[in-house]
């Protein structure tokens, strides 16, 4: 089996691919970005990939739930992975003697109060783990890389601080996703279920009423995400992920009342969870 | 006055500045990322910001979103920005010779059919701008940037191509933001308001009984972004905007009426729309 993730070696989402699929025989393929992994899948070029689609910090990372939507792809499970950064350091550099540090924005942003308080530069990477790579090949002495433990394995540095994110409980959660198939039941015997629906009319009050059908039926709602539907400002679609509990009947009558309100509903996948 | 906006020359937030402050006496300050713009008007070292939230194409802008929050500012008005994205090249470069393009990451995802048609590669860079700077400083013959007209005029390169975005249409919405003072009305006689609300529980339906709360009173939500609490994965505040049509007595029933279901509510501005 051929499986896509974002590289490269040393990402988080090469340690959420690892441990994800634990099966040695499977042929990994890293990609350059997020919508590479999307694009291997929709094109069959892989079979399966993983990709991140949310961060309890940062939130949504919208080009996955385009991207999800652009490659015709179903979620086949849900992993919810613990972050935790480190800076990263050249071997015998202390804490002090740092002065600028290196990482993707995201990340950056995490460490905002270890920033501030320290008072260092920031300049910002394409992944964490370049950020490493780079630290390590230039041998500086007064910078820094904010990235994972597994970074400083690969790349040869040490970790002068595990306490630099703002809020001690980081995760991110990641999607493994296939392509979808005429063979795929819309929904099946799983605990969640990831809905697209693009509202009948633009209409004053369209989003309380598509949720009061959830509501009606004690349906509990654990994700709910607006992307513009890239057709005029102000025009949104929903992701809206729902707790269905295995409940296939209850799930087929949410879906097909939406559908009696003239809603374009399409289900993105329907799948179980699964914590590292 | 002093107004910060995302930097260098020739990016999109310039163009947006210089055209919705039309006074020639105004000390801008350039900043490197939307977070420093947002910092410099929490730590009133300028007067205003103006900051991206949301394009028609990539959707919210988390980062301005969240920085809003973090930097207790006030949102003064909104702007409507089209933006129109270009292929530039260096002089006699034709677009057949193109065989790599350069740009910010939302930029390329807008211009995705192009780069599959033209089968380029795509390299990417921090600024629309920058990547048009380095074309021009490498002098490549054989690769272009995506950016702005303005960075055609200002890096003195040319238009090898206008039609290069997926969607006709694109437009960004940008905030102009100041330091919330003890008093700025939370709201006064303006088309829009935004708000921050964070649920009394995490319970199932809370967010269909928030908005039912407007379904009820008339007012039309115009926009509305769930971002994370930060302190867990899956525990999320709205942000809510809505056409309050300058009815002040209405606004004021919703908002005692969302503080007396127990959800907290922040008035994160009033304002009206600036169409450039």
């Amino acid at each position: 089996m051929k499986v896509a993730y974002l590289g490269p070696n040393g990402s988080f989402s090469e340690e959420a691919a690892l441990k994800t699929f634990v099966d040695s025989t499977i042929d990994w393929q890293l990609c350059g970005s997020i919508l590479e992994v999307l694009e291997a899948v929709g094109d069959r070029k892989v079979d399966k990939g993983i990709v991140p689609i949310e961060n309890s910090i940062e939130g949504t990372i919208n080009i996955t739930a385009d991207g999800l939507l652009a490659n015709n792809l179903f979620i086949e499970s849900e992993v919810i992975f613990p972050v935790s950064l480190r800076l990263l350091v050249n071997e015998g550099v202390q804490l002090e003697d740092v002065q600028e540090v290196w990482s993707i924005t995201p990340a950056l942003a995490q460490c905002k109060e270890f920033i501030r308080e320290n008072q260092v530069k920031t300049k910002e990477f394409d992944s964490t783990s370049s950020a490493a790579k780079a630290l390590k090949e230039q041998g500086r002495i007064d910078a820094g890389a904010i990235a994972s433990s597994a970074a400083a394995r690969l790349f040869g540095l040490q970790i002068a601080s595990t306490k630099v994110q703002d809020n001690g409980e980081n995760h991110t959660r990641f999607l493994v996703v296939g392509k979808r198939s005429a063979d795929v039941l819309p929904f099946h015997k799983r605990n969640k279920i990831m809905l697209l629906i693009a509202p009948a009319l633009d209409q004053s009050g369209v989003l309380s009423s598509i949720l009061n059908v959830f509501s009606a039926l004690s349906i509990n709602l654990t994700w709910i995400e607006s992307r513009p539907t890239k057709k005029r400002l102000g025009t949104y679609h929903f992701f809206i992920e729902a707790e269905t509990g295995k409940d296939e009947a209850k799930t087929g009558k949410a879906l097909k009342i939406l559908r009696a309100f003239g809603h374009e509903v399409q289900v993105l996948g329907s799948y179980d969870t699964n914590r590292l």
